[in-house]
């Protein structure tokens, strides 16, 4: 046959080596390595010869849309939808920035796509949207999804992620991920089976302050809860979040009824007195005497990047277990861990969502990897550690069977 | 450094071969060869260490973000913007099968993104949406634009397409082309222009019959009469398009307006009378009497696909030279000549549109890489020859340059 699958490609693209320097290339190495993107699309298939253009292009490719039109299924196995998410942002909560728009957001949303495919093998395809309300994103986001496998929605602020997702699921047949969200509660959900396996907790007896109502704190909060956690105590930037403040907004609102089962009120020492685990995403500060007052064998989290809530060393002199977002400390609690992962399990068997059961079990699948060799800071996997990926997939598509979202 | 650019990627994705059997793999070669796309999405740096994680994702991205928020322009150095153009269809008219839909368009758009790249070195990125009105095709284009240096519509139904380009165009700082258009007009005018020198007619005296009033038949009629045609006389299913007729849409009006000159009436055959040149893009089938009736040393562009509107083997015994939109007959016009070194060309200096000089200019380079060895069966350049997309690319930028759309 005159079109073969291909591999290695063997006509490169321009060698970022090769191209002119710019000024701003010598300022930072991170310019350099940034240069003409980071990810780019090739054929699997080579064209040889004008066969192999009426093979893969007209008049052949018209056998395989006749197909699919009659059988829309087929989609699956004869495009690249099986394989491919579109990573979509809309630009206003980028990392620690903020709302820099949709421009500014595509180098993160690269990153995201270049790590789907290193660590999970799928494909992924960086859309940056030039909208920012609720109605438009899911629009926008609904008429684009044919093209996809899967939607992970990233750097939306809060409190409009939580709608644009949950409209959008129950609206497509293909999962949607807001991984700011899902995929950072997930990585904590390991990271806290392994804490209290280490310190001898049961998560039912467990006192968990969150620290931050952002889209990854409300995410966490339900999370940990929905797996058995014993009681969540929330903390914003005006205090402890309890049935008493009548500043709530609705997300608030709904987390206050279901977490503070003390009534506890105060700000984030008064929340953190006695309690066993801190979980930080605020991005604040938290001082060390607040951290002082928790429980003996304590568990932190300090999860704010570049600069963790309170400093792991501070937090060492009073918890037994710390971790952080940072990849220069031990214990990075990272979504890398869990989204390409997930995605590939879910794909895998053609999910139709990502449901509770899924994300339970891809945090499973990564405490259960630590298991035999936990340490205080040996509480989740290395990021490069190769199992990662493969566990979380296979545990993501086997919950994706139980829970009946599997298409196959 | 640890993270490098890599070429060739090392770790590939599963290979088509080692794929599970499907029924209709044995049905047609093709199938298997479209097995799980044509295309992938791969990274171009490695991260090999934390160090490299840092620096191509967080927290290191956040320095490229924050340099493109300052300085908007960076994201066509920084991002593969500047390489990327999106392949946007609502599979309404797809090749000649019709509104199949956007997951049936698939496979086209897959076939094009790896033309492009195969051909043009472009990174392109299949975008089929769920919608068809021009409002939500426009909105929807328009909100996901900023992710892409260039938009590339394609099999959408005449006449919402000539408004959704135009309103596009005149909306994005980035060009919009209607490859189903202006990729035929531009294939159309080089060979024409070879066959007219060929059979020393000057392009001012020649009167040419275009069968078809489509997205391709109104676009090369405008294209032809721009670039010093003549007299077009435009056909479509119900006879010349005269200003006569009551039936015309707005869109034939306007062409009834500028075509026809001698106020012609009638059918293909009243239109053929004489004429030197038939452009053949409706599908249909045009008698051998009728084109018996054309001028000496006539012109036939049979270009309907597969089954041109007249045999080349019938028109050939009226006809000078004959070229068809088939791959297995000499003269293939196919828009694969144009559409890779167009946006190649625009992407280069960052064009902000395609003007008709660029248009013009790529149809020019089309014909000037043949005119050496000019020969009736010989009027368009080999699709595989590896001059086309370079050359079309420098005469596309070089007048981008000119016209002033150049943004480098």
């Amino acid at each position: 046959m005159s079109a073969q699958p291909i591999d290695p490609y063997d006509d490169p693209a321009e060698p970022v080596a090769r191209r002119a320097a710019l000024p701003l290339d010598s300022v930072d190495p991170v310019f350099p390595l940034h240069r003409g993107g980071k990810i780019e699309v090739r054929p699997t298939v080579r064209i040889r010869d004008r066969e192999g253009l009426s093979l893969a292009y007209t008049p052949g490719v018209a056998t395989v849309c006749r197909a699919i039109a009659a059988q829309p299924d087929l989609v699956w196995d004869y495009t690249w939808k099986g394989n491919t998410v579109a990573v979509v942002s809309d630009g206003t909560a980028v990392l620690g920035l903020g709302d820099i728009g949709p421009a500014a957001a595509m180098p993160v949303m690269e990153g995201k796509a270049l790590l789907f495919k290193e660590f999970g093998g799928v494909d992924a395809v960086p859309v940056c949207l030039d909208c920012t309300g609720v109605d438009e994103l899911v629009e926008t986001v609904a008429r684009l999804a044919p093209s996809f496998g899967g939607i992970n929605l990233e750097d939306i602020s809060a409190p409009r992620c939580f709608e644009v997702e949950r409209r959008l699921q129950e609206r497509l047949d293909i999962p949607v991920f807001h991984d700011d969200q899902h995929g950072t509660a997930i990585v904590t959900l390991a990271a806290l089976r392994s804490a209290a396996r280490l310190t001898d907790r049961d998560l039912a007896d467990t006192q968990v302050v969150v620290s931050g109502a952002g889209a990854a704190g409300v995410a966490i909060t339900r999370f940990l809860l929905a797996a058995g956690v014993g009681d969540v105590i929330v903390v914003d930037s005006r205090g402890i979040v309890s049935r008493e403040r009548a500043d709530l907004s609705p997300v608030k609102r709904d987390l206050a009824a279901t977490t503070n089962s003390t009534g506890r009120t105060g700000d984030v020492s008064d929340a953190l007195r006695g309690a066993d685990v801190l979980v930080g995403v605020s991005g604040g500060t938290i001082p060390e005497r607040a951290v002082a007052g928790m429980a003996s064998d304590a568990i932190v989290f300090a999860m704010a990047n570049p600069d963790p809530e309170v400093h792991p060393e501070i937090a060492a002199r009073h918890a037994r277990v710390v971790a952080t977002g940072r990849s220069d400390h031990p214990n990075q609690i990272n979504n890398v861990l869990a989204f390409p992962g997930v995605f590939r399990g879910a794909l895998q068997v053609r999910a139709t969502q990502i449901t509770e059961g899924m994300k339970v079990a891809a945090a499973q699948a990564l405490s259960d990897l630590v298991a035999q060799d936990l340490r205080e800071d040996y509480i989740v996997p290395s990021v490069f550690d190769p199992r990662v990926a493969p566990a979380v997939a296979e545990a993501v598509a086997g919950a994706a069977r139980d829970d009946g979202v599997a298409r196959r």
